[in-house]
């Protein structure tokens, strides 16, 4: 009862199929399937992951008929190719590889050339008149079985390398002739003899300790922890199987020859066969760079036959794997092997391109188009991205945080007003500061890009940023700011105002100088057409993060679906608002506070006008007042005597108010529906401004559907208590003009007792928008504006694997947001629940949040295509 | 088929009982029950709150026989007084009461002197030969129908009250005469003609409008609304009762009288029959206080019998009811009446004595007395308290929050360095300071006790005054405190330094002047017994907060079982170890850091000794470095000067860590877990002096049990890295040493993500404590330093009733300690679980703790007496 152990394959015709990568491996199951479907791989034997099973279940045996299958097998290898396993005249040469059903890169590497002796060697030389690569094979073959079959210390063999090139003078092994690797040979049996090892001149000797080592790697330190560490159970996997396979060599004459091709082009997605071949050459030749290849298309006339059978290959591949395929190949003496094909890697602008193609081609559905681009793709062919030529020549001065994609160059300036002005003067400006604050915001806009010193990916120069689409790099704690002498400090590097510097916001790069930026293609073309077919599988809503009709603007033609956040204080900071608010500040009692809301109303109704116009119908929630009001107010001296004149403070007073609005934690204090509950009148203002601006526009005929949010809500009294303000401001005034507007009241989740008590809230809310930013910070107790204390450290020391306030953290504030929104809509099954926090814009973390019932993510506008795609990939793996 | 709807009492039988309370209310029902144990009641009876019911389901009707029911029995009133109801010769006067069987001050007062008109109140103006007396009763009655069955504004009666002792040129009622009583009674009538309604001279009528008038005010907006707010339920109850009771008069000559009297002493508890009595007198006289009572001993002579009758009713009544009685009395002609009898108010002295000497009697068992006893009266006796006379007499001149109990009086200094001198030169200092920081600890201490303008209940101020036991009072949002100018303002009132204050911390005043502070008992005779008890039925452990060995032996003497937080940083800022830990705050590598923490070893070991000496092997939880480092710097130049002293830091370089160290939410910054993740050596430093603090005490053959508490862990992989670091440095010294330590190794839950991944975080720990100051700063997002903003109106608007950090927030906070202590417990069933925030010697906070599956709450030494009771009344409620 004799049972099968390996599994042969060669000419067109296997005993395994890509089915069986259990008992096979992944590459097992690969070279059987490509034999199968009659690509020429190099005939060999697989053995299967039950003899490692075996291996370790009996004690380190191995099955009783297991040798007698490999040397029968080592037969057939013989029989197919014409050569023999140790014959000096024709040597058969094998490669023996490792390989689990899951690929494993903790295990052993390869084996190749074995077969090679002191006897083999010289046949070699014959057969490829070529004495100095026979024995190059041979000593590499020497090092690689003392390493990983008897285990010498890899060092050893390199060192002797190293002293024979010094001997020699020379830098590189290309320039050893065969003599010196002839004496390389007999210093790397010494090497052997040093450690007490025979190196064994009997091939099947060899063969066997191969196999053994690669058996023995399966239990290796390595590959034990690369399991633990990856979540492989134990008992998930048999073991390792063990391929074996018959060498080619590609310089065996001019009639040989090796090269790597793509089925389309890797950089743009073109559908061109498009490759390189360097004739009479092995792999090595081409890495080592000592010859540059031809293109693919050289092949046709030098090997003509093998060039048609390869293109053929190329287009089965293809179409077989149903991907763009790289594939590596080598002709020996006339005939073509395939020694790998796999799905390529592309540029961005390929992966769309390609995916789009093959639907029209027929070759995937549009589920699998959507599914093979990455969201990170989309993100890069709509924002400018360096020349990669210049870029790999310039200097890296910093790495920061890549809080906003793309790549921005010009010159640095580090203040906004003369940013601005220099912007307007012609210049191509970088905005660098130590950190922004909301008086920048006019020199963001006007930048191409925003570098700053402090703060996260939450910070305030990353948020606004990301809403304006400028690239940004944020908190490179590597570089020192000096505003007032107008220099950064980077190292030893010091750039003055007016230099030119560049930034990559995809990396979270700093260079020196210029670069020139490709720029984007826009959402036309490929690109929207995938992105047409993610909405058709999307379940998950997609609104914007806008507070001007600008960005609802950019939002719309991007395809958001709404406005999922309106942060109204952002229109605060306006010229021509800025003193008013002030004055609300300052106000010295509730008249005077409402004196200069009453001014407020009409600014703040057209800002909410112009937005309901964009959106034309579909829902715009609208976000009160949020931050502490100290940061209407400036600190400096000088800026306090502008606000008196503003506001007809005296200088006393303001520097009273500001003393009277400092704060230990800020981020804890006064602000969201606290400053409501203290000033109610303000909320009042803001409910007059949403509700005479819709109900203005209802009669000129445009639907309008406002949702009024309170933030910061942690207890549902607060929200009841705004509410009802709310409500009877917005009653009155639909009662006074006779005019009926459907509005929604909700609330902000993102205190995490309100994610606790979402069952008392949602009684209360028509919507939960969950602002994962701060539920982030207090969940976790990390203030966005201070972890770049000791976060690094975290990182480091693999205490935390990310920022969480890139990718929301699944396990605890994930939790959060699942416990409510469950919470909530078993109070309330029609509650709309989203997110508006920056992960609603974060691929990674939208895939989480398809998993709970949220209805909808918001992100800010020149992140809704990525979040397009997302939630379509999402909906499609979690929903379907 | 006629139904029972009036129940009758008098003479010793009724036809209720105590137990009756749904059908006859509480008061019916108590009436009901005095009468059948020989109490003399005055006769009367009670309509049943199914009428109420009745009336209410059929349309505001009664039931047919009601009417010939209560008429009846106004005959049998007749019979048992031999007055007659509306005769003027010996008129029969009742009372009419509202009462439903919960008591509901939401509803009608009571209507007296029913019976009275113009031709009976001739016959009482005979029978008391008071012309007087019967003016004003019949005055009253005019007054107290026709406002509550008439529903004539009360208003209108008093102007004219008002008008009449205008005219007299008098103050006091009680100094208009007969006449004008009878024209008072005129002018009355003519209000109710006003208003055009009839006042009924038909003694029946009038007894028919003031029982609708009851059973409508069930119904009333006021009543309706008390309902509500109560959480009474719809339906919960039947409706209200309506007593009708005889009056009795105490004025009708020298055999008549009336009084109070009290079964004990309600300041002492001493078992004296104890009370006031005023011979021919009502009530009404002794309330308005132009008569002084005799004690209740002069009785005996005057009205021998009836005093002896009483006394032995007082004995019946107390021995009945198992509790003090204060009870009201009258004698009307030699006949004794008792009109009240209620479980009487008393010190809490008194109540402790009270619930002792009832024990040793045999009168209740011990689980009562420990219910009995409230926890805020073991506060009061441990604490100094005014003297009663001289606090009525001072003027209020602040209100702060009551931060920790007492009372305190001293000279006012604004410096704690000037109060530590002033005490060593023998003054009696009060501090008083806008908020406290670590370096005022000292003169704390020394102080009788604290005042600040700042700061709330978790305040430095009140965290420091509680540990220490001073009464304090914190946040007195009215005072306004100069340091520079040695001056405080409240209003108008200006304290100058070296002038007296008194605080009172238990209620939160701020006293003008100098108060004589009364010494508290201390822990012995009853409240010790009483505690005892208290600890037989505890389930819940109760810790001790102990940073010193002072402290700890303090804690030792109130019973503490173990200390549950040992904040090591708070022994940073001795005068010897704070130069030391600067040291290590501004070195420039890790060798200097390492350098003064080697020196800062033996001291903090000694500590270590000296608190685990004093524990004498119960555990003692050692929470690691909490706070960011910036608390230990100055902030101004002076100071940093003689810091560069201490340190060998240019000054220079100080400001520069004082720069770096800044964070914008200190609260959510660099501090906890994450210090020692960034400076491991400052963790190795502190388990190193642990655990060779046990190693040496456990040679002096003193067992110990160290707990080790990591704080502000909110990923397990935190927890997991600083544990490795002790476990490696813990073993290591006991291999060196050969001796073996058991430690404990855990974590505060104060972070909410702890709290939401509890379960992960439990594989890592062998003990949770509860950091609920933090959490709840966390879970509502409030600044504890800066809620003072905003909470107050908060209040004001019934948007929050408590104080979160007063009483724990059971439906946010709580529910967080719930689940972590649920899921925790859940992964290891021997985790020990406790709270160590100041909520566990809150009371009201541990009621709820009890309900969790906590283990112990940790109090500050102080407090500790007050947990042990109410840890054992929660256990009894909520374990047993």
């Amino acid at each position: 009862m004799s049972r099968k152990w390996v599994y042969f394959f060669a000419n067109g015709k296997a005993e395994g199929t890509a089915q069986m990568k259990d008992l096979l491996g992944g590459k097992g199951a690969n070279l059987a399937e490509m034999t199968n479907i009659g690509v020429p791989v190099p005939p060999g034997f697989t053995i299967s992951t039950e003899v490692c099973k075996y291996y370790y279940d009996n004690n380190r045996s191995y099955p009783a008929d297991l040798k007698e299958q490999v040397e029968s097998l080592i037969k057939e290898l013989e029989k197919v190719t014409g050569k023999g396993f140790g014959d000096p005249k024709n040597p058969l040469l094998v490669s023996v590889r490792s390989g689990a059903a899951i690929s494993m890169p903790g295990m052993m590497d390869t084996i190749l050339n074995l077969g090679l002796n002191d006897e083999t060697v010289k046949g070699l030389v014959k057969l490829t008149n070529n004495e100095r690569f026979a024995y190059d094979a041979y000593r590499r073959f020497l090092q690689m079985f003392g390493d990983t079959a008897l285990g010498i210390p890899h060092s050893d063999f390199e060192n002797a390398l190293s002293e024979m090139k010094a001997k020699k003078g020379v830098k590189l092994d290309t320039e050893l002739d065969a003599d010196d690797l002839k004496k390389l040979v007999d210093i790397y049996k010494g090497i052997y003899e040093k450690y007490g090892k025979e190196f064994p001149q009997d091939v099947y000797k060899q063969l066997w300790g191969a196999i053994e080592a690669v058996i023995w790697s399966w239990m290796s330190e390595r590959a034990i922890k690369y399991r633990e560490i990856n979540g492989i159970k134990e008992g998930q996997l048999l073991g390792t199987a063990v391929s074996v396979v018959t060498m080619v060599f590609g310089n065996m004459g001019d009639d040989s020859g090796t090269g790597v091709c793509f089925t389309r082009d890797p950089n743009t997605g073109e559908k061109v066969h498009y490759g390189e071949f360097l004739p009479n050459a092995q792999g090595e030749d081409v890495v080592a760079g000592i010859r540059t290849p031809y293109p693919l298309e050289k092949m046709k006339d030098m090997l003509p036959s093998a060039y048609d059978e390869l293109i053929n290959i190329m287009d089965r591949l293809e179409a077989y794997f149903k991907d763009m395929q790289d594939i590596e190949f080598t002709v020996e003496r006339g005939t073509l092997y395939i020694l790998q094909t796999r799905n390529a890697k592309r540029t961005s602008q390929a992966a769309i391109r390609i995916a789009v193609d093959m639907v029209a081609e027929g070759l995937i559905d549009k589920k699998t188009a959507v599914l093979r681009v990455q969201p990170s793709d989309i993100e890069r062919v709509l924002h400018p991205k360096f020349d990669d030529k210049e870029r790999k020549n310039a200097k890296v001065i910093a790495k920061g945080l890549p809080a906003a994609p793309g790549a921005a160059t010009g010159k640095v300036y580090f203040e906004a007003h003369k940013a601005e002005k220099m912007v307007e003067a012609g210049e191509k400006v970088l905005l660098v500061r130590p950190e922004t604050s909301p008086e920048d915001v006019g020199g963001m806009n006007a930048a191409e890009g925003i570098l700053t010193a402090r703060g996260g990916m939450t910070s305030h120069a990353a948020v606004v940023a990301r809403g304006l689409g400028k690239p940004a790099v944020v908190g490179a704690e590597g570089i020192f700011v000096s505003e007032e002498e107008g220099y950064l400090k980077a190292g030893d590097v010091v750039v003055r105002e007016g230099e030119w510097l560049s930034i990559d916001g995809t990396t979270g790069e700093v260079f020196l100088g210029k670069i020139t930026a490709v720029k984007p293609t826009g959402l036309e073309g490929p690109v929207a057409e995938l992105l047409k077919w993610a909405d058709e599988f999307r379940k998950l809503g997609v609104r914007a993060n806008a507070d001007v009709p600008r960005d609802a603007k950019v939002a719309r033609e991007f395809g958001a679906e709404g406005i999922g956040l309106c942060r109204t204080e952002h229109m605060f900071f306006e010229a021509d608002r800025i003193p008013k608010v002030r004055r609300m500040i300052v106000a010295r009692n509730k008249e005077e506070r409402e004196a200069a809301l009453e001014e407020l109303l009409p600014l703040q109704k057209e800002d909410f006008k112009g937005l309901f116009r964009e959106m034309k119908g579909y829902p715009v929630t609208i976000r009160l007042i949020d931050p502490p009001l100290h940061e209407f107010l400036p600190n400096d001296e000088e800026q306090m005597t502008e606000v008196t004149k503003q506001t007809g403070a005296t200088i006393e007073e303001l520097k009273n108010v500001v003393a009277q609005l400092h704060e230990l934690n800020p981020m804890l204090g006064h602000r969201g529906v606290r400053l409501v509950v203290t000033y109610p009148e303000i909320a009042v203002m803001q409910t007059k401004a949403i509700i005479l601006a819709a109900i203005e526009l209802k009669s000129e005929g445009i639907n309008v559907m406002p949702e009024i949010m309170i933030p910061l809500v942690g207890h549902v009294n607060e929200l009841k208590y705004v509410k009802k303000l709310v409500m009877e401001t917005a009653d009155a005034l639909m009662k006074e003009y006779g005019v009926d507007v459907k509005y929604y009241v909700g609330t902000m989740i993102e205190v995490p007792r309100a994610a606790v008590t979402a069952d008392q809230i949602a009684q209360e809310a028509d919507f939960f928008s969950f602002g994962t930013n701060d539920l982030t910070q207090m969940t976790f107790g990390f203030s966005r504006d201070d972890v770049g204390k000791f976060l690094p450290e975290y990182f480091a020391k693999g205490i935390l694997e990310d920022d969480p306030f890139k990718h929301v953290d699944t396990e605890g504030v994930g939790q959060l947001v699942k416990m409510a929104s469950d919470k909530g809509k078993a109070v309330k099954a029609d509650l709309k629940c989203g997110v508006c926090g920056e992960h609603g814009g974060d691929p990674e973390s939208i895939m989480f949040f398809a998993t709970t019932k949220l209805d909808y993510v918001s992100a800010s506008p020149y992140r809704i295509p990525v979040a397009r795609l997302a939630a379509a990939q999402a909906s499609i793996k979690y929903r379907s």
